[in-house]
Parts: structure tokens; sequence; C-alpha cells
């Protein structure tokens, strides 16, 4: 069975407890859950991960290589700083997917550029944590 | 039943025809239809729509106030350009979803700003075709 | 008796109905009324038209050259984007003046820059729909 | 009687007399004749002051808090470059229409921006001296 | 016979009658008479169209798919604005010519940048109407 | 017989040799040897220089002045970076072409920008080496 | 005894009174009397003024020289825009103390940049009223 | 009694070692003593870490969250580059006030811009290592 | 006789005293001294005034209209700052010389634009007090 | 024996094995093996740690404070983003050389900037692998 | 007896023949003689040299070197781009004086800025051919 | 045997004499000599040339066309100025190695961008005079 990786980005342990208006109340618990079950509709097992770290994001990118069929990535804040983690995506083979809860565009100028948009395939921003499964479908269907 | 909208903007009529290595090998019909079957699954019924008339567009969300639960709008090249039709999706009342075939940031830098996100409540970019399905099925959970 | 024109730009048929917190309660037939009654005041016939259609406000200030005394002109989101517009304007022979209804000045910064102001007389922003008539009013007297 | 301050800024003494081909010919006694004149036919008095000192116009800002129903200001040069004045006319609390006798969105750069558009309800530009007449109405019918 | 179509934008059916400082004398019907015959020299026959619609425009150039062997183009103030022209241009698989026929890069800075030059094998600016001419010279030995 | 005077900049004298998917395999004696025939036939004698020395360009300019009725010039490189090259065509009196063999504004940012625009009357790029005959003829029907 | 200058610029005088969701409800009187008792338990005397006026902030740094042991100063809008204020403040010899009530980086972009701190030691921002008490304590320090 | 965190960010360890003309000689165990009574004074406990790493920061404000009344950080140089930082402040409920030993205006501009100060209440900068015993202060009044 | 205005703006009072490194050891009153004997030579006579007042630079501008053959200045850092002063000079119709006495190319980046040399005819940088002579002979010959 | 320092950045645990076109074909150990026959026969013993961590690259660098004769470092994707890893270097005390694998200043724009390089004495770019010995090289004479 | 170096750059050597309405009707063997005898009252002699070759002025820069006692310089279109010609300067030990004949701050933008000025003492402009004699007197009281 | 270029550009014929603090005490002869004798070590003859002439500098790179096996150049100031270099290198089909030998990246921001570098394989900087013995050495493992 293929699988694939689910990253998560700094402060999105938090998701559903931080700024509801912005982000929501699911938890990521919840959208581990929803995007496991996508996942498996789709035949794929899924590897969820978050990190507050940056370096234990690019090491589990590092060690996705060759072993994941794709990455559905929420960098968080590394989105708009983290050019590291834009090359370890640039080392690793397969498709990426990468997803804002938010509408990065609609909000403070410094989130609208994004390292790993110039990496990923595909760009779901402002979905609410829907934009996981979103990302995870679309993920199938390229590697199916 | 309630009804959702499909906009296509300018040279989308052309999606399968044109520079397939951006755009695919799908045409604006086979697209129609797939949205069309993901509605229905969520007991929406959508109508579809493209030009390359700026008013044609504008004139289209203006009709859809009060009459849409919601607008799928891939604006093409009015995504960069076109306030008018900002302003005319900013006197629409219900949910809109962005849709661009191609990854816009991996492009020339004209193309990374978008008028329409600055209202849309999400954008989906480098999804190929697939992404219009996801927008239908993000407006069908922010709707139902 | 000299005419003068009025011309109003996309999406302004909504005026009155779109967003009043920003454009207030009063419509284009109360605009074009208000309008028609000063420039009546003034000696002035007045030719309204309205239109989301780049061409058609370029046809008219086409169609004006030699026939109109003046314009009042509000381009709605074209004042910010068509070159096109104001290469017509600078065809034309006689005074124009610009309104806009909102101070367009505490918006976007997209909405700061005007191309009609290039070439306009007078500039009117922020005074609601009574910009109109005091641009009206301007123009009776240049014309005077 | 309600009363409205009719303020303007350095170099306006001069009106009539410097730059007719940008000004005209009138004098700021002409303006002031004609904006109490248009003011008391809406039932306002009008005082009016002009200072070539930033802090005069400031002073009588804050002078006007409480005992002015508004302001028609031509902030002259200050319009540029006068934070302090800005923050003077945010502490006011009725109603601000700024006037330019020129269309200052035609002439050197530095002159399109105006920190006093920041605050102002109405900004009228270009209207030659009738500017402040079309200011003085504007201001009746708000406070009206 | 091999076909070559000359298209040009907004405004330009005024040529020879407005800003003649800028433009010329010359009618936009001298230009297309010009132009037949330096194509038929060439031994192309040529379609001309005008519109101050920029749909008109794409669609024109979606039709040429195929069809034309070159199209002289003269976007008029589309150049500075259209991604929409260009896109279909892109989707045109035979050899551009741009005409300007003022030198556009001593004019505003905003018309320094051509979204068509991105396109465009040639560009021919400042060389009055006679840059039609050489434009479809060009086309003829690049078509040859 | 009147004279013009056919210049170019810095490693002209490798057309043909460098990089011939941009610049084609003709050399400059061919480009001589087209635009000597091009002027004789509109009456005009040639006289043509390259030269990698931007002073050699310069007094060749000056020495032009009262003696060329027009001048063809490819800047080279120094399109881009030389003011005092712009000075002393503004010293010259009769007409400029400006010639680039290739479309400049498809290459690096810094070749979009040409000062001798500021002066040319025509700029001719992207049409290869016929873009120097093209000049020729413009050069020719202006002198004529 | 030593004694140091408490200087505060334009619309400081309205302290309390204007916007006080910004500068809260504290007048100036109270910020004099609580500087002088911090000043005092340091062993120092305070001298305070406040102006509106450009020169008369400008004359009393000037007078300030070898005569006051440090400054304390807001310089309200004039921390923007002021380089004569900063010019004078370059005069002095001792040390200088900054202070803004509100945060100016979380408020117009015009108020990020200060002239001031380009001499200050120190700038206290955001902590409200008692930003003057901590500046003196500061002052304080240094001095002693 | 409450508690308020003490934070210090990357390189703050060497306080006193390293470029003592722009640090001075304190370590920052002198700070954290310093501090320690001063919050005493207020009737505060005081936590205090410092760590060279951007996730241990985030995860010590992430606990923070519900458990402290306040945090007085130094971000050190994550100050200019850190968003996630930020958006861990953002998800603390309480106050916040930065404190940098330098005046962070006087240094390299890319110094210049913090996206702490975008959350922070208060900005201490360039009063030395007091800028801390400040930061205490204002927190207990805010807290008090 | 005729008449020359020799002005100085904000802090220039402290020439001599103030960073000799910068402005050198002689006083305001050895300028006059050495400008009134240079414009005696000439035949004229000095008038000179400083100010640390915009608004009587303006006066003194205004004052000079028709009276005086000239003006020399030294804004001082209203040079930077004042559209006022600059507004003031449009008006005055005889030739103004501009005078720093520092290079102030060499100085920060905002002293290196001057309002006052979009007017003057002539600018003097950076040869210390003498520079303020030789625009006094500069002056001389152009009224001469 | 003098120690020198090899520090190497994120990612190029993967030097070797990821975008072999940029980065060649050579691994981290074969760089570390032949810098240290560099080095040796200079005289100096190296250590070299490598880290997709920034604090651990800080750590190390503050460890060598005192301790090491100088460092080598290709600080990675953190050349461009790491302030506090400048910080770090601005605290010790001995010469540091910056390499980079491949010519960063023809890759995107962001990898133009270096922070590290506002702090190196040496840097070598586009020098492949060998650029570390080169870099050793140097190190070892300045040392020497 | 001292010598000075008056160095003129390209273009002018037509001082006097091309753009009057600039640069007035005095030639540079006007300029030369006049300066040589305001040097000769200041016991100094003139060396006079013009060039349109950037080398020849470099290398006069050079030979210079420990010979002069100042240069007087007018670097013509060098000014705003010849990096080398500042780099000779910066090389050479004794004073600088700047001259420009027109004011080069009401010219193009391009014009506003000097390479020459970062190292020269004086600056003077827009004193027409004046400004040489001007310069040579600041040189004489600088080198007496 | 294999035959490599060494160039220098601009003011380099003064290695040694001007600025020692930035540029060190080696003579430029000191320089081909160093760089000769590695050339030799490595089996290849050097050829050593420098010019303050941009055109010789160009002259010698299309010389070095199939003649030579790489160039190391310093090009100077020219480095940041010099387009036509760039191009004449961009004909150049061997290797080419930048040098500089201060760190430009830490003086002046125009020193900063490099057009050379938009060719050059390798670039190395701040490595003082050895940096071109480091430069041979690189060309000599490129060309091995």
């Amino acid at each position: 069975m293929r699988q694939i990786l689910l990253l998560n980005g700094p402060n999105l342990n938090l998701l559903g407890q931080r700024q509801p208006e912005i982000y929501g109340h699911e938890t990521l618990a919840d959208v581990v859950a929803a995007c496991t079950r996508v996942a498996a509709e789709a035949g794929l097992s899924l590897v969820a991960h978050q990190s507050n770290r940056e370096y234990e994001l690019i090491d589990r990118v590092h060690q996705a290589r060759g072993q994941m069929s794709g990455i559905v990535i929420n960098p968080g804040a590394f989105t708009h700083t983290s050019v590291a983690l834009l090359d370890a995506l640039n080392a690793f083979e397969a498709p990426v997917i990468e997803v804002h809860v938010s509408n990065i565009h609609k909000r403070e100028s410094f989130r609208h550029h994004s390292y790993v948009s110039l990496r990923a395939e595909g760009v779901i921003a402002g979905c609410g944590v829907q934009g996981y499964e979103l990302a995870v479908q679309r993920l199938a269907r390229l590697i199916g």
C-alpha cells in the first residue's frame, strides 16, 4: 500500500484552539482523522506529523525521499520564511500539495508570498480544514 | 434545489487545446461535466458559463445576486487585471471559490497577484482541472 | 441647448443596492434625476449612460467628440485599470470631471491611482452621490 | 446658527497673484466671499482663516473641536507633508472636506499623496476656486 | 494564398483624427490600404480588423489559430493592461509582430511596459504608420 | 547624394558567430551590404561603422552633426548603460532609428530599458538583421 | 540639582481628550506630574514644555544645550517628518529618550519611521503614558 | 501569586560577553536577577528562559497560554525573521512587552522591522539591559 | 542699489557651534559679513535673515517678491521636507541659488533629495561656508 | 595544533544525492575528507559539523569562540534568512570564509542576498565542492 | 607653483554648440581661459583636459596622484554611470570639486544621482559655465 | 600547453598603492607572478592583461575565443556597470572565474550587484590577492 505524508508546521498543534475566527474550531486530530479516511478511500495510507521545529520538518522530508508517494504540507509560518524547507522539498521527487487553512491573500502582506509554492504542484488556501482533505484527494489522483 | 454558478474567464474556451504542458488535455466541456456530477452528489445544480468578455462575467455575477448559493470562478487573465470583476463579486453575498488550473505562483510575476483573492473565501491553484471539482466540493460544504 | 454626458462605469448599475455602507442608498436613477435637474438649472441638457462594458464607454466618448460640451464620468473600477478609456478621453476636446462616490484614498491602495485623473480637469471623491451634482455644477461653470 | 470653518494653508494668501496658469486669478478674499454666501444660503455662518504657519492651522482645528459643525480645508503644501495636521483633524469629530484648486494628480508625483485625504470625508481637486464653494455645499448637506 | 491578420486595438479607429502631433494624419483606412499592398507584393492576402473591444480582439486571435500565417497587431492601450490578449496570443502558433505608431518609450511611464512584447517576435515603435508596413515586411520574410 | 550613418556598438562585430540562437547566422558584413542596397534604392549613401569603444561611437555621432541626414544605430549593450551616447545623440539634429536584433523585452530585465529610446524617433526590436533594413527604410521616408 | 527637559510635540496638549482608545485617558498634566515625581526620586528636577510649533521645540532643544542633563521627548507627528528637529537634537550633547504613547509599529506605515530614533539613545513605544515615567527612569540611570 | 515569563532569544546567552560596545557588560544572569527583583516588588513571580532554538521559544509561549499573566520578550534576531514566533504570540491572550538592548533603529536596515512589534503591546529599545526592568514595570502595571 | 536676500533655515543659528567636523568653525555672523562684502563688490546690498520657523522663511520669500533681485538660501533641514517653502519660491520671480555647507550627497539618504533644487537655478554643496560667497557671486552675475 | 571548524547548514547532508545538476556528485564525506587533507597540509586540524538545525549551527559557533582559529561555513539556505546565525558569527573573533557550491547569483533572486557575507572575510561561490578546499586554503593563509 | 587639473568628460567638447538652452553659448575654450585666469589669481597653474574616453579620464586622475593639488571635474554623463571614475578619484589624495553646467536635479531622474558626489568635497550645479570658476575658487581656498 | 587569460579591469594597475586598507599591499605584478606559478603547477600557461579601457577588455575576450581554455577576471568597477563586458563573456565558450580582492558585499550597495556573475562559473570575493590564485586553481581543475 502506498504511503503519503501529512506535514504540519509551527503553531498548527493549536489548531481549533487559537484564533478560531481565522482557523475554525476543528483540531489537528480532526484533520488527521479526516485525511486518513480520505486517503484510505483512495487506497493510500497516511502518516501525519506536526512540528514547531523547522529541522524536524526538513528531516521528515528527507526521510520521505524514495519512501512516500507524495506530501501534503501546511508549512504554517515557515511558508513565508523557510528557504531551507523549500530546498528540502526540492530534493523530494514526488508530488507536493500545499495547504493553508485561511486565505493568506486576505491577510498581512508578508503572508502573501510562499517559498513552498515555488515547488508545490498545487496550492489550496482558505478552504478551512477541508482544504487538507481536498489536498489528499488531489494527491491521490496524481499518484493514482 | 439550490444552484451554484461555474464561471470561466477569457481563453478558457481553449482549455485542452492550447499550451497543454501548462493546462493539460481536458476540455472545458469535461470540466463542466465533472463539476455538474460533483455538485449533483452534493444536492446542488450547477450553471456554467464561459466568456472572453469581462462585462459578461460581471453581468453574470450581478444576476447571481440572490439567485445563486455560491460561485466557482476561474477568472483567467482577469484574475490579475480586473478590479471591475472584484467589485462585482464584492456585491455578491454568498461564498466564492477561485480556481486556477496551473500553479500561478510558479509563472511570470504578474500572475502572482489576484484581485479576486481579495474577495474569495478559498483559492485552489495548480490542481489541474480537478481543481474545479475540489472547489465545488468546498462550496457544497460551505453551503451545506 | 448644449448637452453634457454623464457616464457611469461598471457595477454602478447596482448603486444603492450593493455595499451601502460605502456607496449609500441612493440609486443611479436618483443620481440621473438630480443631475438632470442641476444641469437644467444651468441651461444644459444631460444625457446619461451606464455600462459595465469598457468598449461602450469608449464608444460613447468617441461619439461625444464634437457633440457634447463636457463629460461627467464615474469610471468605477476602470478608473484604476483602463488606459483605453484614458486614451478615448484624451481624444475628447471639452472638459471632463471625474467623480467617485467614496473617498478612494481611504480604501485599498490599488484604488488610489486613477488613469482618468491624468486627463480630467477636476476630480471629486467621497462626496457621496452629491458628488455628481457638484461635478455638473463645475462643468456648467466651465462651459458657462 | 451653526458655524463652519474655512481653513487655508501656506502660500494661499497669494491666490490670484502667483502662477495664475495653475491657480487662476481669483483672490482668497474672493473665495471667502463666495463661500460665505454659499454657506449663508444653507443657513450656516462661515469663519475663514489662512496661515502659512502649520501650528496655527493645528490650533484652529483644536479650537474647532465642539465649536464648528465642519471644516473645509485647503492644506496647501501641508497636504503632502503634515502628519501633525492629520492628527489634529483626527481629533476633530465633525466632517472635513479637502479642497485643492489645481488637479494635484496632474502635477509632480510628490503632490499625488495627501495625508489629509486619510481623514477627510470628501476631496475636491482641480475645480479651481469654485472647488471651495462645492465643498461648502457638500458640508452643508452633511450637516444639514 | 496565405493570409495574415492585421489587428488594431482601442481608439485606433480615430487614427488621423485624434492627437495628430502624436499619431500623424493618416487614417486607419490608409494603413490598411498600404499594408494590403505591401502584403500583396509578398504574395500574402491581408485581413484587417479594428475593435475597441478586448474580447473581439481575443476572439479574432482564437479564430486565427490554424488559419492565419501571422499577425501584425497594434494593441493600442491594451498593450499595457491586457493579460487576456497576451494569453490569446500565447495560444496562437505563428509569428506575431507588434506595432506602435508613437515611440512609447518617450511617453508616460505606464506606456513603457508591453504584455504583448512578452509574446511577439518583433516590436516596431515610433515609425509612424509606416511601422505597419515594416511589420508586414517582417512577417512576410518570416513566413516566406 | 545624402548620407546616412549605420552605427553598431560593442560585440556586434561577432554577429553571426556568437549565440546564433539569439542573433542568427548573418554577419555584420551581410547587414552592411543589405542596408547599403536598401539605402541606395532610396537614393541615399550609407556609411557604416562598428566599434566596441563607447568614445568612438560618441565621436562618430559628433562628426555626423551637420553631415549626416540620419542615423541607424544598434547600440548593443550600451543601449542600457550609456548616458554619454544618449547625450551625443541629443546633440545630433536629424532622425535616429534604434535597432535591436533580438526582442530585448523577452530577455533579462536589465535589457528592457534603453537610454537611446529616450532620443530615437523609432525603435525596431526582434526583427532579426532585417530590422536594420526596416530602419533604413524608415529613415529614408523621414528624410525623403 | 541637575535638570532634565520633558518635551512634547503637536497635538499632545489634547492627551486624554482625543482618541482615548489609542492614547488613553490621562492628561498631559498627569504625565508631567508623574514624571516630575519620578525625576525627583532620582534627584533630578524636570522642566516640561509642550508645543504644536516645530520651531519652539527646536528652540527649546537649542536652549537645553549645556543646561540640561538629558531630554525625554515625544515628538508627536514630528517624529515622522521633522529633519529639523533631528538636527537640533544632533546639536545637543546629552542623552535623549524618545517616547510614544501608542505602539507606532501597529499603526499606519508612515508612522513606522522615526527621524528622532536616528539620534535618541532609547525608544519606548506603546507603554501608554507610563512610557514617560520609564523614560525618565532610564534618563536618570544614564545621567546618574 | 501571578507569574510572568521572561523570554530571551538567540545569542542572548552571550550577553555581556559579545560586542560590549553594543550590548554592554551585564550578563543575562544579571538581567534575570534584576527583573526578578522588580517583579517581586510588584508582587509577581518571574520565570526566565533563554534559547537559541526558535521552537523552544514557540513551545514556551504555547505553555504560557492560560498560565502566565504576561511575557517580556527579547526575541534577538528572531525579531526580524520569525513569523512563527509572531503566530505563537498571537495565540497568547495576555500582554507582551518587547525589549531590545540596543536601539535597533540605528543599526542595519534589516534590523528596523520587527514581526513581534505587530503583536506586542509595548516596545522598549536602546535602554540597555535596564530595558528589561522597565518592561517588567510596564507589565506589572498592565496586569496590576 | 539692488538688493538680494540671504536666507538661512533651521539650526543654522548654531553654525560654528554644533558638529564642527561637518559644518566647520565659522559662525553665521561670519557668513553674513563675508557675503555682504562679496555683494558690495558686485554693487548689491544684502539683507540676511535666519529662522528656525518655516513660516518666517515663507513670509520672507513672499515679501521679497518684486523687492529683491535674487535669493541665496540655505534651507537647512527644510531642504528635504518643505514643499511649502518650494511653493513660496515658485511664487518668486527672480533667481534663487541654494547652498549647503556640507556635501549632502555623502550623508544619510534622506538628505540626498532637495525640494528647493526643483526651483533653484543653481545649487552649491560641500564648499563649506565659502559656498555662500560663491552663491552671491553667481547671483551677482545672473543679475548683473 | 590549531583547529578550524567546517560548518555545513541545512540539506547539505544530501550533497551528491539531490539535484546533482546544481550540486554535483561528490558527497559531504568527500568534502570533509578533502578539506581535512588541505588543512593538514597547512598544519591545521579540522572539525566538521553539519546540521539542519539553526540552533546547532549557532551553538557550534558559540563553542568555537576562543577555541577555533577560523570557520569555513556553507550556511545553505540559512545564508538568506538567518540573522541569528549572522549574530553568532559577529560574536566570533577569528576569520570566517563563506562557501556556496553553486553560483547563487545565477539562481532565484532570493538567493542573491547573504546575511553571512555581511560578516565573512571571504566568499567563494560556484566553485563546486572544490570551493571548500579553496576556503580552507584561504583560512590557512589568514591564520598562518 | 602648484598645479590643479580641470577635467571635462564626454560631450563637453560641444559646449556652446549643443542644446544652448541647457548649456549656454560659451565654449570649452572660454571655460578653460576663465578658469586659468581665476587659478592664476590664486597663484595656481591649471592644466585642462577634455575627453569622451572614460579611460583617459581615469588615466589622467591616476597621473594626478602626487602631482596635482586638486581636481575640478565635470564628468558629463559619466557622473551617473562610471564607478570606475569614482574608484580612480578614490585613489586620488587631494580635494575634488564636481561641476555641472546645468541643474541636474531639474532634469531626467537618471541625472539626479552622481557617483562622483560620493567622493567630491564640493558639488556645484546649475551655475552655468561660471560654476567652473567658482569651483576653482573653492579649490584655491582649500589648497591655500 | 593550454593557456588561460588573467584579465584585470580599471584601477587595478594601482593595486598595492591605493587604499591598502581595502586592497592590501601586494601589487598587480605580484599577483601575476603568483598566478603564473600556480598555473604552471597545473600545466597551464597564463597570459595577463590589465586595462582601464572597457573596449580592450572586450577585445581581449573576443581574441580569447577558441584560443584560451579559461579566463580569470577581476572586472574592477566594470563588474557593476558593463553589460558590454558581460556580452563579450557570453560569447566566450570556456569557463570564467570572477575575482574581487575585497568582499564587495560589505561595501556600498552599488557594489553588491555583478553583471559578470550572471555569466561566470565561479565567484571569489574578499580573499585578498590570494583570491586570484584560488581562481586559477579552480580554473585548472575545471579545465583539467
